[in-house]
């Protein structure tokens, strides 16, 4: 559990700092990065929303692109951006963007070469907010959010842990990746081809029949270029509908995937989580 | 005068939209990125700031990290950023970064292999405001602030140029160039070994002997690692003491030279701007 610090940077009178580390679940050294509103060490913890990135990212594209400090420094909300699989040269890899490094989608992997070192689940949701809780001055109130897989991330993991977190929230997520290109790529290779074993990571497959009831907010950019092949956001609005909990599915219109879209709802975003993570 | 719209985003109601273009002044073809309020569709022309960037930046460092579009998107101003130097294989070039291109410095070139292309005074003062006034709902009123060497750019060409902007604002600049190692070192090139032909292109000597009025608010982070070596804030708030306008030079305790402290403060730039682009 020995943390090195590998960066600093004042923000919004706050902190953006990154660490580097060894991970347990994932046998490799891992990088995260953790935003620490300026309250954070005036008395009272703070409570962390979680954020999981989309494919290809590090640790470092929300913090650096998403605009989130100014609200989360007013909110006095955490931070922690973690990186998107396991990553080194021991750690097994495919040429292409969307599997590998880069493309852990936030599961444990059952199938040789991956299962080894692709447990972002386990790192996720047991790992990381150990460490985080150990050795930073926040509380254990914690949510999660996310982009694209990290979006599929946020929602899979929160379904499933609904004790562990205060709230969900995702933009542009993967809401069924057992019906995509990228899901059905992703989870033949890590999971194998029973397809019993990928519902599980499916979000349209787990709300139809969760008893979480942790409010959710999703946002989806009409002008998404992936919106029609790989999102599927009107199976979640369909498969939703029973949910137990409060869940506002949003279509934004003329917005895209990028971080102009996340940067231009960041802030709702973190208010949303606010009135459960500060309650 | 021919843009070509090479891509485009909606952010906070607004749009980012980057085009390319042939550049007469630097004969070569040059990508820059323009913000557009939400409001400036709606009739009444907005104004606009011309942002110029730090070495090695591209047009889009400053779009995509500095989380100025909130602010923006609610005063009703445009953004327009720019390349740090022409581009191209027929350009001449450096291998260090802090020479040739992403290192115009925004001055035109007298010496060679230079003055063929370099000539980003011109640029940034008459080509691309024509460009801009041409091509979009914008006014004439316009305001200059940059970071770094776009900090230097935005004194230098601000004050030189009074009639031209309502107000003037730079983070981190580099005041003084003449008498630091990357200002003589791209100045020598650039300009050659006679030191009168540097003066003109150096704030600390603009602004002993300047008629300028315009007013010009200036962040300097007191962690910047450049601060001693590169910047020297301390010599323009003594030859600011005359300045005929006001000025307003503040070291922020704890903030660095990165887009994290940018992102800090850009909005009370924004704001600072918006009293004199909107009055």
């Amino acid at each position: 559990m020995t943390l090195e610090n590998i960066s600093q940077n004042k923000v919004y009178q706050g902190w953006h700092k990154q660490y580097s580390h060894h991970s347990s679940s994932l046998q490799c050294d891992m990088q995260f990065a953790i935003f620490l509103p300026p309250n954070a060490r005036q008395g009272e913890p703070v409570p962390v929303l979680y954020w999981l990135s989309g494919l290809t990212c590090s640790d470092q594209n929300f913090m650096q692109k998403a605009g989130a400090f100014r609200k989360a420094a007013e909110l006095g909300i955490a931070i922690v951006a973690m990186d998107t699989s396991p990553r080194g040269e021991q750690v097994a890899d495919d040429d292409n963007y969307d599997l590998g490094q880069g493309a852990g989608f936030y599961l444990n992997a059952t199938q040789a070469p991956w299962a080894e070192h692709y447990r972002m689940y386990d790192y996720v949701t047991q790992e990381l907010p150990k460490l985080i809780e150990a050795n930073f001055p926040v509380s254990n109130r914690k949510a999660i959010a996310g982009h694209s897989m990290g979006g599929h991330g946020a929602l899979t993991i929160g379904l499933k842990n609904p004790q562990q977190y205060c709230s969900i929230s995702a933009f542009s997520p993967i809401v069924n990746p057992m019906q995509c290109p990228w899901g059905q790529k992703a989870f033949s290779a890590y999971l194998g081809h029973d397809i019993e074993t990928w519902k599980p990571y499916d979000s349209c497959e787990l709300i139809k029949q969760t008893d979480c009831q942790l409010p959710i907010l999703v946002d989806q950019g009409d002008a998404d270029n992936f919106l029609l092949e790989q999102l599927h956001t009107d199976t979640l609005v369909e498969a939703a509908k029973n949910y137990p909990g409060e869940i506002n599915i949003r279509m934004q219109a003329g917005y895209d995937h990028s971080y102009f879209f996340i940067s231009s709802f960041i802030e709702e975003h973190l208010a949303f989580h606010s009135q459960f993570l500060n309650a």
